[in-house]
């Protein structure tokens, strides 16, 4: 039913004949005929928006090798979860988290019923558009924009304002929704994993409530294989009618040693394939790959697009990736090279 | 992929033919072909080991309906979740939770490598044997034995640990192994539901560590579709093996308000369908029933049948059913007689 799940007509039309493989419910090639999945990879490139590089065949000997039941990398299907991050390797994170755009743009609505933060940090400096200042606020002032933007409210509440931002929202640079700004080739890798009996999930730093509401029409994820940060909720009943009331309290950080932990808490299971862009996710690829019984892979986007996307790294205040990427090499993570890999970067839609 | 997993071969052979058809990953009968699945229906029992009663006939005219597309009462596959009580409405829960056996077992054990716990309360009380001074350390007592028990080692280990403990534990009164004790009835009404395009959760006060490692083979659910209490973990590496270690404190409590709580944090959808059989489900019933758009069902397992398993309700310590017995009348839901309803109570296996 998942699989059935994971396919929006939407992303039927838009995907390759592998993507409709992937969401025929029947047994899926690799998992259950893996002879017959092998031929269906010969007749059509599962990932067309990938260049024909050593990432891509990483990925397809990695996926060949777990779904051969004579292979001694060999992964039961019930095993084959793969987790990938969401901002900067599922869609766009620069200049900034679309998140966190829509927490500045809320407290910017929040301000009219709040004269006080014309005076009061960090929310003068959200409202005055004072870099400098939001920064000195630091991760401090950050819960306090967080909280401010994403609580005190109904989940229903939270639902339908998070989805007409993301309805109306563009990205500054490419003047799109960020819905359209979903990166193709990894569109098409999850459909890929999910033909071969793959569950995806994702696990990011961003809060679950927020990736809910465009998970499954952007990604063919459904919401309960998200996997982010939270806050408290708390069960209410007025006039007879029960609610989730989103108290200002942060509940979980799904970010660095908290992927595993978050992994853990709602997936149950140990991944087997791993896919992030930054520091933040160097605990999930650590804990994905130190895993034994078959094949394990790790995969980093590295964006060095600057033509296409963007071109960061080490030095980045956003998506920063370093540690990361100094302890691919001795770990054997793949580096995604955006510009070398990828054939095309956005979801045509 | 998930119907899959939830289909382990021992109760591919157990049960109906109609679950064999849930399992075959074929576009489940009413999501996208109501017509076969009705035929389907009129040609085998779906639930054999229900009598034909007014309750089986609530269960099979809800199910018709949410997945007629010609019925106003029709729910999307996608919004069709189904959750399940564990202790007292999956498998037995008298004289005591299996989980709290494992508990006191596990204080049993520890207590010789704790030799000041024969005079400190709770444990002494435990090591006696000695009810009423269990009792009287109440809640807070309860706490102290469940983190004694549950945490301080790592994920694995607690794990390997209760997977024994349910392999060796037999049932004082039943004197088989508590995962023989299963309901063969709510076996197969799982299977009819997850045949129907349902996706099934269990979601149980007791610790979801606990139940992940009987969940799938006792009752065809996955790990990632268990919802439960939960201790705190942390992510650490040691001598580069990485691990999750269980931290003595409580993370969540998924009993009673905190259902509708956990069910958001961990599924992200409001069920059609929700099966308790205690006061702690009363929240799951209300917020589920209390949803729109579609048929809603609650029902709840009233254990009366003092021959076959226990008798108990209004004044029972374990499984105290009053405030939900009271409101089911005005709330609608199906009260479903143990006696009456079911026509045999454990799986034979």
């Amino acid at each position: 039913m998942n699989s059935t799940r994971g396919c929006p007509r939407l992303l039927v039309l838009a995907l390759s004949t592998l993507f409709v493989l992937g969401c025929a419910s029947s047994p899926t090639p690799g998992a259950e005929e893996p002879k017959a999945g092998m031929e269906a990879e010969a007749v059509v490139d599962p990932l067309p928006s990938w260049n024909d590089t050593e990432s891509k065949a990483r990925i397809l000997d990695f996926v060949r090798a777990v779904t051969d039941p004579d292979d001694p990398a060999f992964v039961k299907p019930e095993e084959r979860v793969a987790t990938f991050d969401n901002d900067g390797t599922l869609w766009v994170e620069q200049p900034l988290y679309a998140e966190m755009a829509f927490a500045l743009h809320r407290i910017k609505d929040l301000a009219h019923v709040h004269p006080e933060w014309k005076t009061q940090q960090p929310f003068q400096a959200v409202i005055e558009g004072d870099k400098e200042a939001l920064l000195e606020a630091g991760a401090h002032g950050l819960v306090e924009i967080v909280v401010a933007s994403h609580t005190g409210m109904s989940a229903t509440l939270f639902d339908t304002i998070v989805t007409q931002w993301v309805r109306d929202a563009r990205h500054p640079k490419f003047e799109r929704p960020y819905t359209e700004l979903a990166y193709q080739p990894q569109l098409e890798l999850l459909r890929y994993l999910e033909a071969n009996g793959f569950e995806t999930f994702i696990v990011s730093g961003g809060s679950v409530e927020f990736m809910r509401t465009y998970a499954e029409p952007v990604y063919g994820i459904p919401v309960e294989r998200v996997v982010g940060s939270s806050i408290e909720t708390r069960y209410e009943v007025q006039g007879g009618k029960p609610s989730l009331f989103r108290l200002p309290v942060i509940d979980f950080v799904d970010d660095k040693a908290g992927k595993p932990v978050g992994i853990h808490k709602h997936i149950g299971r140990r991944p087997i394939l791993a896919f992030g862009n930054s520091d933040g996710d160097f605990e999930m690829l650590q804990w994905t790959t130190a895993g034994s019984g078959g094949a394990r892979l790790g995969l980093i986007l590295h964006h060095d697009d600057a033509q296409r996307e963007y071109a960061y790294d080490r030095q980045s205040r956003v998506g920063k990736l370093d540690k990361a990427l100094d302890a691919a090499g001795q770990s054997g993570w793949v580096i995604v090279s955006m510009k070398n890999d990828w054939k095309t970067v956005f979801s045509e839609k």
